[in-house]
């Protein structure tokens, strides 16, 4: 059966190399090219086997490509999306650039435009996957918005929340979702043994996009959203303390209904670890009730592979959706 | 110069080795016997080098210590704090046999009363100095409550806590603060790369002491505590939500003035870091405002050395206090 | 088409449920029970996603199955392999108890008789293929012995080490490769920022094997292996110094004949990382010369995922020769 | 009492904030200055707490100063070194510059004459310490050989490694060997469950030294030395596997017979553990029988803290002898 050429833009980081040894695994694509700047002409190993060579990311033969994965950084990414567009090729952009509430860019200001009605849809695939089936572009989450919106989207939807009240995330992340960057601080050294958080007071740059949605679902609450970095490669867990409109009998009742079919959400009893969702591309939930509090409380627990169902293995799935496929073709769940 | 003698009962795990450490180490204090049933007769090795033999917990030579640190488990320490009380020495509990809000102990009820009124007082050093020092018995708190409560003491004395607020609190900890014990669980290749909530919904054993200062303190708003195992040996980490009755110039300004003497609380601009903290008796504390909210909040971390703030270290600051030494003797600031 | 139905006899453990987790991946096996006594009736998940419901041992259908892997302690194997086989199932022993070089086994002694002319082949299937293609029980190779004895083959089978030469074997493997049991010494807390090596002096179980290969080998040198307990999870790298009886223009050539047509051996020209074999059915091995010495020396590399290539692996690779399958179908290289 | 006014030249890397701390908490030394080019002006926590502020390297102050370390890069250390000297400071030079073997310096070329009659000891301690005693200028040896020949030098000294022997040596050490260095395979994503050999086949810039003293201590035996990278920050382990000339009826006796009076080298009779000796200025050396060889063969251990004695801790040993201190002062044991 014929296989869908694919370009990988900004390969050599830890997403990208997950992009292509998720391409080079696909029974329906096929890579066609990787660039990466810094390393162009060298060969870099794959994760789980295989290697790839990379070309610079101007030399990238972008007509040969009828499906592009952008993974450049954010603010270099949208001039190269324009462009593969331009050659004809489909293209899931995993840099904000083209994300709701992302203020850098006009069609994707604070009012949520692009979210929701702009051009370019915004990937979270549980939550839009009309608009990514019909789109030829598609705007891919940030790997913390996945964990958080996924988490707390049955909820704002069914009018769940509080009013005016305050939802705190508490969310820690492998040092991969800082990227494959010559960072001191990032180094082993620096990491081991140490815990901290930083973006803190809502100045992470993942803000925008969670703000956006819960601008979008009409959510009459403030979200204080506090990234941490753990002593370990790859995960995120999200920890939120929900105030809660009105008691629930079955604190999971409203994830059960809204996430019913949906393959790659998983939801558990007990406080989902980050081994159980590594290397796969699944969200893990869990809702539990809090005792000794006047007002209810939900604690609400989202974990997922921030390479994966956090970054590489969501764009897959929205470019499955876009080519008409299997939503879930060539993914690890 | 005259030393005195100590005993530590139940010195073979983590808290009990760094008792031994620190005891060894501290220019007042001489170890007179080690205990530990399982390890009777044994040598092991102590932190920062030095070793220790341990005797049977029954044989311990208690009428030879005018200082006793019980490290025994939970429940089976009251009866061998009782004894050693009746040999003529003072003691350090870090069970939480006689902590307050302790519902097993029927003098440290839910009412608090141990901690207002009560016989032993509850030695979280920086709030109950004088009570500690005129003390026989003290009960050492324990590492979380130690972490949440110095955090949140100065907005909950100067009642700049919103009323009716819910303060969410996720806490981090290494995994010795779980003990040296043969749980599968805890094994290297079930911790690495891993990460997860435990005594998820206010069902943590330290949620009582907590509860109860807060209850002391007239706090007017719901305590939501999530504790997380790290990936690592030492240190908490308490990253703690506080919507505000009224918002601050200064964020720190009301830690400043209530630990303005203090020689280990430390209070910094940034996010702490468990790798600061480690190794020393301090707990480091930052506030930081938060932006894009409606009711002003406030993020407040507090850092510390389980072992050492958290449990051994403020063990012998409670014991300089209780023998009218310097506070900080012996202590690694 | 028909799935073979197979048995995992002591499940529970790390290599059990990684076998668990390839008989559930693989296109032609099925899996019909998985036993563990201290966990029946409970599920487990497994890894990669998936999960198991135990059964006792004594409880284990083994009639229903075609195919049994054992995972059971040294010494409690044997006994249940031999129910296995006669209720007519084909057996690959993940235990030492069939391996050569088994002093435990009459038929297994030091004589290697077990390897030479025995019933039950040992399964390093690059050394022993057509012995295990037809073989309805095969002893499975310890971890450590795989790596060593791969790494060494080409050497001693084209007598290049020197006569009489001492072979430094230094070999470090992650901490699954000592089980899942419920050890102090194992805990996160003790391994974290830890290096030691155990089972020093050959006093290693792992050794017997490793001696009798030799002996077939008519090697003419001494083995000194020396294991490490490194802190990570999974992965072995073996560090062998090798004396040679003469200098070798390409220092790999040897292994390049050797292996020339192997699916799951990699030559390298750099020292392999741990990082590259593991969750992988491979073994990579590099060979590379030492300056400033009057011997001519190698310095030959060996890695592998011990839990793989090392056990769960290696006896899939075992299983689909013995039922006339491909030998790669099922394994992720 | 007056205390010693002491400059450190590269202060901004591990060894030298090592540095920095020791001279902060040694009752015989204050820190005058500490410079870091890349961080002037800047403030860095110390380990163990405390800090200190840089200054460019130009801006020394050396006059300031009566002793002065260099932990400044091989190389750049030497003339930066001379300018010290030349203002009248003792000085001790971390880098590699000034030790034996150390072809770039003329007087410290391969025939080991600064080694053995050159004017700038090496600052071996247990080796040289007469030598050291008397100097202005003392080359610290590297960290790897600090281990190495430490666990030699009673087996070359004593004659008993068998005449042409092979001496395999694997070293593992911690990523704060390689340096603060913005490196991106030191990153903790690349580090962590991570395992590799480096410097591989006598080529690492260590060499240098341990051939130098060998020679001088007429060692008719090839050594082949194997530097691995440990997924820890701190410790390095050496195993060495060395054939004997004769049996020992007493393994450890020679290292006994050596180090009776020596504070910083403990004897045990285990393989000894990264965790006992890092933050402690110690080695710790096992050595153990081999079972299984006809050449007589002993296994020997060495560990010890690269920062400590294997750098910053070493290099104060040795300041502490040039200034008619008490060897161990201020030195954490």
């Amino acid at each position: 059966m014929h296989r869908i050429p694919v370009g990988v833009l900004g390969a050599s980081g830890y997403a990208g190399r997950e992009l292509c040894a998720l391409v080079t695994r696909h029974p329906r694509l096929t890579l066609a090219f990787a660039t990466a700047n810094g390393q162009r002409g060298e060969r870099a190993e794959l994760p789980r086997g295989g290697s790839v060579t990379f070309v610079a990311t101007e030399d990238a033969p972008l007509g040969k490509a009828a499906l592009v994965f952008s993974a450049l950084p954010h603010g270099a990414s949208k001039a190269w999306v324009e462009r593969a567009r331009a050659a004809g090729a489909k293209v899931v952009d995993l840099s904000s650039d083209f994300r709701i509430g992302n203020g850098a860019n006009g069609a994707n200001g604070a009012n949520g435009a692009n979210g929701a009605n702009g051009a370019v849809p915004y990937g979270l695939t549980e939550a839009r996957r009309e608009a990514v089936r019909g789109a030829d572009l598609v705007a891919n989450p940030g790997c913390y918005p996945t964990a958080v919106l996924l988490g707390l989207l049955p909820l704002l939807e069914q009018g769940l929340v509080a009013r005016g009240a305050t939802i705190g995330v508490s969310a820690s992340s492998g040092v991969t979702g800082a990227g494959l960057s010559a960072r001191t601080d990032l180094l082993f050294g620096e990491i081991t043994e140490n815990y901290r958080a930083y973006g803190v007071g809502n100045t992470h740059r993942h803000l925008n996009e969670m703000r956006a949605m819960l601008q979008e679902l009409r959510a009459d609450a403030d979200l204080v959203f506090t990234p941490h970095l753990l002593p370990a490669a790859r995960g995120i867990l999200a920890t939120m303390t929900v105030p809660l409109a009105r008691p629930l009998a079955d604190p999971l009742a409203p994830w059960k209904a809204r996430y019913a079919h949906e393959p790659f959400v998983e939801l558990v009893d007990e406080p989902p670890e980050l081994r159980h969702v590594v290397h796969r591309n699944v969200v893990r939930i869990a809702a539990l009730p809090v005792a000794h509090v006047r007002t209810p409380t939900l604690l609400v627990f989202a974990a997922l592979d921030n390479l994966l169902k956090g970054a590489a293995g969501q764009a897959v799935q929205n470019a499955n959706l876009m080519f008409g496929l299997d939503e879930p073709l060539g993914l690890p769940a």
